[in-house]
C-alpha cells in the first residue's frame, strides 16, 4: 500500500469521507487511491477557493472536518481567502498539500515554493511527511488536530514520493474525538453575579453556542435575569426560526454596535470576545464596549459554551425558566416593486422549513434575518472571517454535507465573483442549491465605506472602481456557462414565482434578481 | 496631503501610472487620490489573480512596474497564485497591500491576519509603513526594489490610518533605475574556453537575453562555433518571428530535455539556472545536465545577460559573424479537420505583424512554438511560473501596456477557469485581446500525468477528476456573461474565417473552439 492509499484509507477510518479537491500532477497517486477507496467522495472544483469554501460550508453543517486536496504552494495560495473565512469560523479542515517529491525539492522547479509558509496565516497545524511510512500516524494526527476546539485548518503537507512510496497499512483506530474544556467555577460564578447584580447586562454568543440548545439556555438565563441574548454580526452557523429560542444579532457598523451596548454594565461572553469594528474609521471607536461595562468570558471558544451555559442557568435558578420560543409567523407574499424589503419579505413568506440559508449577500443582506426571525425553523450560515468570495463555495459544502436539505444561497453579484466557479460543482454534482444573486451592479459597500472614512467626493475613477454596470454581468449567461439553468428577474411578482418554482426542483438553479 | 495621495503622487513621478486593483473599505482613500492624481490609470479586476496577473503581463511589455492595489491579507492572498508566476518571470511589480488602522490590529477584527506573512513566499522586498510622513520615502524604496535586477515583487503594506493621516509631500526626484551587474572577464573567459574546445556544447537563454538583441548576439556565437542556442521551457517573453534570431525551446518532460542535452559537454547559461524536471516522476531523473558536462554560468539573472553575450562574441571573435534571422515563411491556411496541427497551421498563417501571444493552452500548446517560429515578427508571453490561471489576466495587462498592439490569447479551458474574471476586465477597458478557448472539455495535461508518475488503471474517479465535461463548459455564455463577443466553433474553415475576423475587430473577443 502506497502512502496515497494509506492516507486515504486512514481519512475513512477516521470518519473524514469527503474531500474536495483540485489536483495536480503531484497528486495524482490520491486520485488513483480514490479510486480503490469507495469510501472516499471525491468533489471536483475547478477553482481552489471553491474547494475550500466548500470544506467550510460542508464541516459547519456536517459537523466533522472534509478532506482538501490541493496542489503545491501556488494551489494552496488560491484556496488561503476561504481558509480565512474558515479560521474565523473555527471550522475543522483536513487540508492535504501535495509538494514536489522530498529529493526534488533541491533543484528549485518552476512550481517550487515552501508550501508550509503559504499554510501558515491559515492554519492551527502544519506538519510535513517526511518518509511515506508514517502517513497513517501523521493522517490521524491531523484529523485529531482539525478537531481541536473549537476546530481548525490541519494542513498535511504530503511530498510526491511519500505519495507513491510504499507506506504502512493504512491506521483504523478509532479516533478519540477531543472534547471542548469545561468552565472553571469561577467564571460561571463571575457570569451568575454580574447577572445577578441587577444592573443592565447583555449575553454575547458565537460558535456551539448558537445550536438550538445553547439557544434554549441563553433564553432561560436571560428571561430569569431580564437580559437581551446577543450573536455577533458574523457567525457560522445559527439554528433558528419558529421553534427555536430568540438571538439578536450585532450590527455591522461600529457606532451602531455603541448604541446597542450604551449602559450595558456586564457583558457576558460565551464562545466569543468583546467585539470590534470590523474596519476603523476616522473619528469612530474601534473598541464597542463601555469603558465601565465588566466584562466576563463566561466561555472561550476552545472551552464548552453549552455546559458553562447551562451550568450558569443552575447557578442562578433558571433551569426550569420558560425558554422564549419564536412564534410561526410567515410573511405574506408582498406587492408591490422589487426592494431590498420586498425581497427579504419574499424570501421570508417561501422559506421552506429544514432550508439551510448560506448568505454572503452584503448591503442587500442586512434586512434578511429580522425579516426570517420567524420562519419555519432553519439554518444560517455567514462568512465569519469576511473574505470575499464564501457564499458559493460554501452554499456548494453544505450541500454536499445535506443532501436531504435544500440550501439557499444568497448572494451579492459583486462578491459572486470571487469563486463564480461553485456554481460548476453544483452542476456537476447536481446539489440542492437555489442561488438568489442581488445584482446592484455595484460595490455597494465600497460606495457607503468610501463616505465613512472620509475619503471626500467621489469623482470619476471612485465611480468606475466600485460600479459593475460597464459592461454589466449577465448572471444567466455566467451560470447557463456552467451548466446552472437560470432566470432574470426584473419584478417582485416573477420573483416570488420563480423562487417558489425553484425552492421545488432538484439541483441547482439561479436568480438573477435585478435591483 | 494625506499618505494615499503622497503615495499615489510618488509612484506616478516615479514613472508607475497604471495601477490594477481590486480595493477594499482600508483603501477608499487610494481611490479618492486616484481621483486628483490623473497621471494613474486605473484598471479594475473582479478578482485579485486578475490584479496580479496583469500586473505581471503589464511589466514584461511595458518594461516597466505596474503597481496593484489589494485589500488586506486575504485580498492578498488571492493575488498570490499570479505573483508565484512573476517572481518566477522575475517582474518587476509595486504591490501596495492595505491593512487596518495601526491602532485597530491589536483588536483582531474578523479580517485581521499578518499581511506580510501572505506577502512573504512571492515578495523579495516588504515594507509596512508605521507613519504616515514616511510614506514617500518608503513608496520609492519600493519602486526601486521592485526593479533590483532582474525584477521582482515589492510589496508595501499601507495601514488604512497611514493612508489617511496628513504625509509629507509627494517625492518628484527621480529614480535611478538599478542597473544589472556586469559579469566578471572569468565567466566571459570561462564560456570562451568551453566554446572553443570544439567539444558539443549548448547555450541556454533566459530574461532579458530572449530579446532580439540578445539573440543576435547569441546567434553569432552559434554560428561562429556551431553550437545550438536554446531557451528555457518557460520564459517570460521572447522576442521572435521573422527577421529575428531563431532560438530553440527546451521540452517539457524531463526525458526529452536528457535526450536533448545527450553528449553536451559544455552548458552555457545566460540567465538561467541547469534545466530540471518540472515535475519528479518515479524513476525519471530531476537533474537533467549530463554529468560530464561543463557548466559555464556566463550571466546569473541578476546580471546583464546582454552585456555578456557581446563581450562572450568579442573574445570569440564573433562581433562580426552573421546573424541566423528567421525568414517570412507563412504557414498557408490548412484545410481538413480541426487538430492541434491545423489550428496550429491557421494560427501560424493568420499571426499579424507585432502580435502579441499570450500563450496558456497547457498540452494544447505544445505544436504552436515551432509552427510560428517564420511568422511575422512578434512577441511570446508563457507562464514560467507554472501556477494555473496566468494566461487570461496576463494577456489583459500586455494589453494595457500595448494599446495599439493586438494580444492573441491562447488558452486551455482548464487553466482558463482559474481567473476567467480577466474577461470583464478586457471589455470594462475595451481591451484589443483575442482570446482562443482549446476547449477538450479535460484536465488533458492530468491524463498525461497520471500515468507517467504511474498512478496504474484509471477508474471512475480519476475520469470524473480529470474531465470538464460533465457539464461541458459554455464559453460562449461564459464570455457573454462579462460583456466579451464570443463564438463556439466546430470546423476549421470556420476557425480561420473567424480568427482572421476578430484579430481585426477593436476590443476583446474569444473563440470557444471545441476539440
Amino acid at each position: 500500500m502506497n502512502g496515497a492509499e494509506s492516507l486515504l484509507r486512514t481519512l475513512v477510518h477516521s470518519d473524514v469521507d469527503v474531500c474536495f479537491m483540485n489536483p495536480g500532477t503531484s497528486e495524482m497517486q490520491f486520485v488513483a487511491a480514490a479510486d480503490k477507496e469507495p469510501g472516499m467522495r471525491c468533489v471536483l472544483g475547478l477553482f481552489e477557493g471553491v474547494v475550500s469554501g466548500a470544506a467550510d460550508g460542508y464541516a459547519r453543517m456536517a459537523g466533522k472536518p472534509a478532506a482538501t486536496l490541493l496542489h503545491l504552494g501556488p494551489g494552496l495560495a488560491n484556496a488561503l481567502a476561504n481558509f480565512h473565512n474558515a479560521l474565523r469560523a473555527n471550522t475543522p479542515i483536513v487540508n492535504i498539500v501535495g509538494d514536489h517529491a522530498t529529493y526534488h525539492k533541491k533543484y528549485d522547479a518552476p512550481l517550487a515554493s515552501d508550501v508550509a509558509a503559504y499554510a501558515l496565516p491559515v492554519s492551527g497545524w502544519i506538519k510535513e511527511v517526511e518518509d511515506a511510512k508514517d502517513v497513517p500516524t501523521i493522517t490521524q494526527e491531523a484529523v485529531k488536530a482539525s478537531l481541536q476546539p473549537p476546530g481548525q485548518v490541519a494542513t498535511l503537507i504530503v511530498p510526491a514520493d511519500c505519495a507513491w512510496s510504499e507506506s504502512n497499512e493504512a491506521a483504523t483506530s478509532k479516533i478519540e474525538r477531543p472534547r471542548a474544556a469545561l468552565v472553571d467555577e469561577t467564571a460561571v460564578e463571575s457570569a451568575a453575579m454580574g447577572l445577578r447584580s441587577g444592573e443592565p447586562a447583555v449575553i454575547l454568543l458565537r460558535g456551539r453556542a448558537l445550536s438550538a440548545e445553547g439557544l434554549e439556555w441563553a433564553s432561560r438565563i436571560a428571561n430569569k435575569t431580564k437580559v437581551r441574548v446577543f450573536c455577533d454580526t458574523f457567525t457560522s452557523r445559527i439554528e433558528r426560526g419558529a421553534g427555536r429560542a430568540t438571538v439578536e444579532r450585532l450590527p455591522y457598523f461600529p457606532e451602531l454596535i455603541v448604541d446597542t451596548l450604551a449602559g450595558t454594565k456586564h457583558l457576558i461572553i460565551v464562545g466569543s470576545k468583546p467585539p470590534v469594528g470590523f474596519f476603523a474609521y476616522p473619528d469612530k471607536p474601534s473598541w464597542l464596549t463601555p469603558d465601565d461595562c465588566q466584562i466576563h468570558t463566561l466561555a472561550t471558544p476552545e472551552q464548552d459554551g453549552i455546559d458553562a451555559l447551562s451550568r450558569l442557568a443552575e447557578a442562578l435558578s433558571a433551569t426550569s425558566t420558560e425558554v422564549s420560543y419564536t412564534s410561526l409567523n410567515k410573511f405574506e407574499m408582498p406587492q408591490g416593486q422589487l426592494s431590498l424589503e420586498t425581497i427579504g419579505m419574499t424570501v421570508a413568506a417561501l422559506l421552506p422549513e429544514n432550508v439551510i440559508v448560506a448568505e454572503e449577500a452584503i448591503t442587500s443582506g442586512f434586512p434578511l434575518l429580522p425579516m426570517t426571525a420567524n420562519s419555519p425553523p432553519h439554518d444560517w450560515l455567514m462568512v465569519p472571517g469576511g473574505a470575499i468570495g464564501g457564499g458559493l463555495p460554501m452554499a456548494t459544502g453544505a450541500a454536499v454535507a445535506c443532501p436531504d436539505r435544500k440550501v439557499l444561497s444568497l448572494q451579492a453579484d459583486g462578491s459572486a465573483m470571487y469563486t463564480l466557479q461553485a456554481l460548476w460543482t453544483q452542476a456537476r454534482e447536481g446539489l440542492n442549491v437555489t442561488t438568489v444573486i442581488y445584482a446592484n451592479r455595484e460595490y455597494k459597500i465600497l460606495n457607503i465605506e468610501f463616505d465613512r472614512v472620509g475619503a471626500g467626493e467621489q469623482g470619476k475613477v471612485a465611480h468606475d472602481m466600485f460600479s459593475l454596470d460597464q459592461p454589466a454581468l449577465d448572471w444567466v449567461k455566467l451560470a447557463g456557462g456552467m451548466g446552472v439553468p437560470a432566470k432574470r428577474i426584473t419584478s417582485l411578482e416573477d420573483f416570488g414565482k420563480t423562487l417558489a418554482a425553484y425552492l421545488k426542483e432538484p439541483g441547482p438553479n439561479l436568480i438573477e434578481l435585478v435591483l
